[in-house]
């Protein structure tokens, strides 16, 4: 059985998670502490990042490099639930929105939020930069915006069917609702789509998720927010 | 015929200009300038960024997206040539190592050089940062260490043909290296690699490309340096 490592506030392990969930793959799931840096997760991934899928002896690093594995060996099988259609337009656009949300969001948003509010607390004598928390919040509403706009103008982030690209948005998006740090209030569109998200089977186990000695938003788990 | 819009000192424009010449794709080419975020580029690619490959009215934004696409639409045809192998275990790694030029080298070392020395060019009464550019140059020595380790147990990057992997570090040191930012005595293998990808007919047009005003390091394109 395939080991996937990941952490439970990575942005990244969460969209994996999600993706193994939706696609019925079956999964161990071992904790990784990155910011340890221990050897033998560097064998694992020289980059010393999560997740890490391990299947058959290889090691598969990182969330794209794994989305675009998972789809090789078992995309065919899903027929019309595959996660990266088969439509050549449709895969540009699953990718493009793919990125947007494991680079460019997680540079504007979850990398501030998780490393300010989570990771420091691990730190002995760290303690939250404001400024990266508010930069983090400026930047949430602009991209909660054009989640709004995709979801307005279409059932799905992508397109006509739930793809990779409404897992990737989700999975960033659950981390910073854990915080607290999503105005939901501010986009109708956007909260509608995320709550249809949420409310999938693959969504549970994140939902229970929690951080030691950190209580999550009040509506977190709760699916009609 | 396909468009590639693209600027010219853009590391990921040059990874996908690598790439189209190695694949022998003609296509025609449109400088773009990204830090303008004219309204007509950001309806090629919503984020802003260079490259954008235009063909039969759809429009690809991204290195990797572009690298995806490239190689569903001609890697078949390429066989033994093909820049993404078909085996498993390299496509994993292949992607693996066009990740950590395209995201990590790019946001530890180019972005850096690129923001610091050529874009603030354009930027009335900006200076560059110097512990920024020092910083990219520390973490460039630790990367020039890691692709020497890479070049010394495998004939290329990835394995024993040259791919993606190659181009992505050519493209990312080839930015660098204009700006007289590689330390080549440093390693032996990581040059004699380069050296190998520099000779190839597909740099030529990246060896001639000029900053205005800004002349390169003296060995730039010398292919004996």
């Amino acid at each position: 059985m395939a080991v996937l490592h990941h952490y439970a506030f990575c942005p990244h392990s969460r969209f994996v998670r999600l993706s193994l969930a939706e696609m019925g793959v079956e999964s161990e799931s071992a904790e990784a502490r990155p910011w340890e840096r221990s050897e033998d997760f560097l064998q694992l991934n020289p980059s010393g990042t999560t997740p890490v899928l391990c299947e058959d002896d290889l090691a598969i690093p990182g969330a794209t490099v794994i989305a675009e594995y998972l789809d090789e060996t078992r995309g065919r099988a899903l027929n019309g639930r595959r996660l990266l259609p088969t439509d050549p337009a449709l895969r540009v656009e699953v990718r493009r929105l793919v990125e947007w949300f494991n680079v460019k969001f997680f540079e504007e948003v979850t990398s501030y939020l998780l490393e300010e509010k989570i990771l420091k607390r691990f730190q002995r004598g760290a303690s939250p930069d404001a400024s990266a928390i508010r930069a983090a919040r400026a930047n949430m509403r602009y991209h909660l915006r054009y989640i709004g706009y995709l979801a307005a103008s279409r059932k799905w982030l992508a397109g006509d069917t739930l793809t990779y690209a409404d897992l990737a948005a989700a999975a960033h998006l659950s981390c910073a609702d854990y915080l607290g740090d999503v105005p939901w209030d501010e986009d109708e569109h956007a909260k509608d789509w995320y709550a249809r998200v949420k409310s999938r089977p693959a969504f549970r186990p994140i939902l229970v998720d929690r951080v030691p000695g950190m209580v999550p938003a009040q509506h977190y788990a709760d699916l009609d927010f």
